[in-house]
């Protein structure tokens, strides 16, 4: 088969962690039978730079007429003065919105290899961490109503919106009841139904929704209790679904109790296929072109790309297995290195990756 | 002195915590000269049984007119079928905003005695954590207009506003930066100035009113990496203030990190003297009336308010330091116990507090 894919490099690490990604994507290519071609595109501070605005029209519809997006990371301390739309997070937020991208998809896997790097005590971790967080990803404050008005005696008041229509609740449900049935059949909801509005909409429609999977067992939490649980027993999480804003706070939580936020990947879907990839961490713009960023997380995304974009669960699973082998082999990247590893750089990662394939 | 207080005691363990809290203030009045009476009133789930309301009017009258308002807990599985301002949350809710309790205190502390009952693993925290959230408390989504609306060919919509303006953050700010120069001079804002308008208002004047207090450090984070580095670095943080939804998300994060959540007690704030002092923990229906609970977060939640709303500092310090004596003991209530400690029962608990003063 043949496969278009966007990529954006993005700003500090990200052309980096792409350029192996890449490689990792033809060698499937050659090995399993596809096609896979690349356009890379501008977003973010280096689409700033060289045309003004960080998302430009011409990213947008080009990524449009992908089959998926493989996205680095954006951002750095050279924009951070810019402001509101001027932000080089105003090309995530824009392609989330511009592609219809609502399901945010972020597993948070502790490997094996890697269980001393997580903060936690190994007894809270047991087995492990296997906790798939579903946040819905173009709604609720996001991308609500805001702006500025008088407030009387108390001066001037800025606002924003959270809101959540029946449609946009039902479809994120879906999507984590879906993943559910793949994984361990349950489903965490998490809301402050005791005092948003928001919350006992959303809450009501994903109990109608679970009707429709009655083999997943639905559990609500409070946020407030959510952010202590991911702490004192992880395990009792498969399936978290959220809002927006939960899910943004959340998911980085939970990322951080597996200690290796160099590792995670994540997927970002709307109603099609089109999806866009990416690890959850950031442009780190401090190792940036050092040969010393760990190029997992997006060799994974890539693995989720073709698992949920493209179908093909058998080549994802290679890549996932290629990845597990070489940590196996105690290779490592500053980002995971513990006493007794051995120590390389990106360009190595991905190379010992690309052998185990 | 005299000082008025009006105790709730509340729902499940409730009762049974605020009579050794009653207990140990009587003692400190007999040590240091003082005289406290009390008023018990109503507010939760023992308010709905009893009148069919989680908030009495006569419970608001009767606070208001106190020097000092003590709460156990409320809330429980009996009333989980209520809906809205039925509930018995709603007596927080409704308190904190007719008392005009702006500014939540909650330290977050581990006792050099139960270093082990942290989920986190030891290198991690080091020498202890010590942190003080600051939430804002009568404003944001909170207390923002709500409510339901048709929204086209998505259905119905819910929506709540979050809202702030200058002069509610001025005040929580000036808090925190006040309560900085009582610890280690440094303030960490949380918002989400990236994404939302209300947090880009709510940055700026935290700026400006960190100008009255240069020997103060100020740093900002946003709220989701904030959520991260609670788990990552605790110890990096001395004052953290934020919005009310963050601050309900941050503060219960930061208190299981210190894995005693029986321990921890918190203020609520507003322009004058008064203040509401209740421990962070829950009703835990599951054990109410069995002698269990741990009443040391609701003695301490005592001790701030002997500090910050009667002003008496040494009798604060008397309490605080008469719990780490008993600590030290090895005495523990079910919730703190370990190998080789000595278990104990509420009443014991309180007793032997009342033994050191
Ligand atoms: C950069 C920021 C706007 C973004 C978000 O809040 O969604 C990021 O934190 C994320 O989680 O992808
Ligand atoms: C019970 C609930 C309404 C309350 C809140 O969210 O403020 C509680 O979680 C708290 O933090 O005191």
């Amino acid at each position: 088969m043949k496969f278009n894919i966007a990529t954006i490099p993005g700003d500090g690490i990200g052309p980096e962690v792409i350029e192996e990604s890449m490689k990792i994507l033809k060698r499937i290519g050659e090995v399993f039978g596809h096609e896979f071609s690349f356009q890379e595109v501008l977003a973010g501070g280096v689409a700033i730079d060289k045309t003004g605005e960080p998302l430009p029209l011409e990213t947008i519809e080009i990524c449009k007429k992908s089959d998926a997006v493989l996205l680095g990371a954006v951002g750095g301390p050279k924009w951070d003065s810019l402001t509101g739309d001027k932000r080089p997070e105003k090309a995530l937020l824009g392609l989330r919105g511009a592609l219809g991208l609502y399901a945010n998809i972020r597993p948070a896997v502790l490997h094996d290899a890697l269980k001393n790097a997580s903060p936690l005590r190994s007894d809270i971790l047991g087995d492990g961490i296997d906790i798939c967080v579903v946040r819905e990803l173009t709604g609720g404050i996001y991308f609500g109503d805001r702006g500025r008005r008088e407030n009387g005696k108390l001066g001037v008041e800025a606002y924003d919106t959270e809101a959540y229509s029946v449609g946009e609740v039902e479809r994120i449900a879906r999507t984590a009841f879906e993943i559910a049935k793949q994984r361990n059949n349950k489903v965490t909801n998490v809301d402050k139904a005791n005092v948003l509005e928001s919350s006992r909409l959303w809450r009501s429609v994903v109990e109608e929704v679970a009707k429709e999977y009655p083999e997943v067992t639905l559990e609500h939490m409070y946020v407030d209790n959510a952010a202590m649980q991911l702490i004192r027993r992880p395990q009792q999480f498969d399936v978290l679904v959220t809002t927006n804003m939960f899910g943004d706070i959340l998911s980085d939580e939970a990322s951080m109790i597996t200690g290796s936020i160099g590792m995670l990947p994540s997927a970002s879907l709307g109603e099609g296929t089109l999806g866009m990839y990416e690890p959850i961490h950031g442009s780190a713009p401090d190792i940036a072109g050092e040969n010393k960023a760990n190029p997992i997380a997006t060799i994974l995304s890539t693995a989720m790309m073709l698992r949920f974009s493209f179908g093909l669960e058998q080549e994802a699973k290679a890549i996932e297995d290629a990845v597990t082998k070489v940590l196996g082999k105690d290779y490592r990247t500053a980002d995971i290195m513990s006493d007794g590893m051995k120590l390389i750089g990106t360009k190595e990662m991905g190379e010992l990756v690309l052998e185990e394939l």
